[in-house]
C-alpha cells in the first residue's frame, strides 16, 4: 500500500497528513506556523511533521508533497516570495529533502487544491478545469488534460486580476475593477457593511445584531443560509460577480467545469446559482448549454491531499 | 521541395496559396465565393482551385489545408454551421478528398491565422500565444505549446466575447460589454460616428469630410495615421478597451505574447500602445514585465499559409 505525504503551509497553519492512493487521510498532523521564528524554524516543523507521519505509516512512503502560498522557482526549489511568510527567496526543496530523505515536491497552494479536486474531488470526471478558490485573495489553478498549466513563466491562474469592471474598487494588486475586488472573503464583509448602511432590507437582517468586526463571508454565508434577504442579496450581487468572471473563462477555455472551493463557497448554492444563471444568459448557443459549475468536494484536507498529489509515482491514471 | 495547398474560405471571396516550407506563396488564385448557389458550388470551386494550384506546382503536393469561418466538426469533416456562408451541415473533407485525392484538413479562420502567425509570422519564437482578429467579429486562436488549443468542446478561443463591461452595449451574440462591442470593425464605426455627433474635436476632423458610409475602421485608421485628433483619440479608446481583454488573458494564462492582426490592427501602435500601456498598468509585478503584444506579421495572405499548416507532415519542427 504506498503511501504519500502531503502538508499544508499557510500563514497560520501547517497540516500535514498521510495519504492513501485512493486520497484517505490515514493520519493527519497540524500546528501553528511559527512565522515570526523565521524560514528556519517553519522549515525544521515541516520536516519534523513529515518524519512523525513517515513514523507512523503502515506502509511505504513514496514522498512528501508540499502546497505553499505563494511564487515558486522550481528548478531551484526556492520560494521566491511568499507575502503571507514574508519569504524571499527561501531554498526549501532541498532542506526538506535533506532533513527527512525522501523525494520532495512542491507547487503553490491554489494549484495543489486543484489537484486533490482533479484526482479526489469534483474534478474527478473531467480533464479540463478552472478551479478557483474564494478566500483572502482568488485564487485559481487551471487543469487542461488533467495536467496543471502553468504557462511558460509559471504565472498562469491569475483568475482573481481579470478585470470585471472598467473602473471600480482598487486591488491589492494595483489595479482596478479585479474580479477579487468583488468577490473575495474582505469583498463579502465590505459589500456587507455597506450594505447595512443603505440597503433598504437592512432594517430586518440578522447582521445588524453582530458587531462590525464580526461580519465575515462566513456570517453573511450563514445568514443568507438562514433566509436573511439582506445577506441572500449580497451573495447574489456576489455570485453574478463570479459568474462574470466564469463567462470570460467559458468564452476563452471553453472548459468541461469550473470548480468553486474556499470559504465564500460555504454559501454554495446561493453563490453558484446566479454564478449560473448569468453564464447561461450571456453564453452563445453551443457554450452555454455546457456551463457546469459546481462546488469543490474537498474540504479543509484539500491543500494537503493535494499536495500529495506531487510526488511523482503516487498518482495512477 | 514538398508543398502544400492553402484555401482561405471566405464569405465574399476564396484564396488559395501553393505554399513552400518556408511560408512562401508560390502561385496564388482567387475567386468571388459562390455563396448564393449553394455549398455544392462553393466546394466545386474550392476543388477547381486546388486542381489548377497542384497542376503549377514544381514538386509534389502534401495535402490541403483549408480555413473556413464556422463551427466544424473535425472528426465527421463537416461544417456544422457557418453564419457567413449560410451553411449547416456541410460535409466538407469528404467531397474536396473526393474530387483531388489529396489528404485534407480544415480548421476555422482565426485559428489558421493563428497557425499562420506561429509558423512563418510573428508568433515564430514562441510556443504560447494568443492570436486576435479584429475584423468584422474579434475572433482568437490559443497557442499552448507550439498547438492550436480547442479545448475539450472545440470551443476554446471566443476572446473577443468576454466581457469587459458589466453592462455595456448589447453583442451579436445576445450578451452585452463583449470585447467585440469595444474593438471590432463596426465598433470603430460607431464610435466614430457618436464621436462626430459629440465630441469636441469633431469640428476640425478630416472625418467630418466623408460620407457616413465611407467610416469604417480602415478610414478612421487612416484619418489616425495622418494626425486627426478625433481618429486618434477613437483609436486610443479601441486600443484601451483592447488592453483590458488581453489584460484578461494575461491574467489567466500568462502567454509569451499577444498577436493582434484584422482590420482595425492596421491602425498599428495607435492601438497597440494604448493596449500595452494599460496593461502594464494594470498587471501585478511580475506580468507586467512580460507585455508582449505585438502586430501580425502576415497580411492578406495569412489564411491560405495558415491553412497549409494544417497539412500532415508540410511543417518540419
Amino acid at each position: 500500500m504506498a503511501l504519500a505525504i502531503g502538508i499544508d503551509l499557510g500563514g497560520t497553519g501547517i497540516y500535514g497528513a498521510l495519504v492513501d492512493r485512493m486520497g484517505r487521510v490515514l493520519a493527519g498532523e497540524e500546528r501553528r506556523t511559527p512565522v515570526s521564528d523565521g524560514p528556519e524554524a517553519v522549515i525544521r516543523a515541516m520536516a519534523e511533521m513529515a518524519e512523525t507521519l513517515r513514523d507512523r505509516a503502515p506502509g511505504p512512503v513514496l514522498g512528501i508533497g508540499m502546497g505553499v502560498p505563494g511564487l515558486l522557482d522550481h528548478e531551484s526549489g526556492t520560494v521566491i516570495t511568499s507575502p503571507n511568510l514574508f519569504w524571499r527567496d527561501i531554498p526549501l526543496l532541498g532542506p526538506i529533502r535533506g532533513r527527512v530523505g525522501l523525494p520532495v515536491a512542491m507547487e503553490n497552494d491554489v494549484r495543489v487544491g486543484a489537484l486533490g479536486e482533479l484526482h479526489f474531488g469534483a474534478g474527478r470526471p473531467y480533464a479540463n478545469f478552472l478551479f478557483t478558490a474564494l478566500g483572502t485573495g482568488v485564487g485559481s489553478g487551471i487543469v487542461l488534460n488533467r495536467q496543471i498549466y502553468t504557462g511558460p513563466y509559471g504565472t498562469a491562474g491569475e483568475f482573481g486580476h481579470i478585470p470585471i469592471r472598467s473602473g471600480g474598487v482598487r486591488c491589492n494588486c494595483g489595479s482596478r475593477g479585479c474580479l477579487e475586488t468583488q468577490v473575495s472573503g474582505p469583498a463579502v464583509r465590505r459589500r456587507a457593511l455597506s450594505a447595512l448602511l443603505r440597503s433598504r432590507l437592512a432594517g430586518e437582517s440578522r447582521l445588524r445584531e453582530l458587531p462590525p468586526s464580526e461580519i465575515s463571508a462566513r456570517t453573511v454565508a450563514e445568514a443568507a443560509r438562514a433566509g436573511d434577504l439582506l445577506a441572500r442579496q449580497i451573495m447574489t450581487q456576489v455570485g453574478t460577480d463570479l459568474g462574470l468572471g466564469i463567462l470570460a473563462y467559458y468564452n476563452l477555455m471553453g472548459p468541461e467545469a469550473v470548480i468553486v472551493g474556499g470559504g465564500v463557497a460555504l454559501a454554495g448554492d446561493l453563490i453558484l446559482e446566479p454564478a449560473r444563471r448569468i453564464c447561461r444568459e450571456r453564453l452563445m448557443p453551443g457554450l452555454r448549454e455546457r456551463v457546469r459549475i459546481l462546488p469543490a468536494e474537498l474540504g479543509d484536507e484539500a491543500g494537503a491531499v493535494g499536495a500529495a498529489t506531487l510526488v511523482p509515482g503516487f498518482v495512477l491514471e
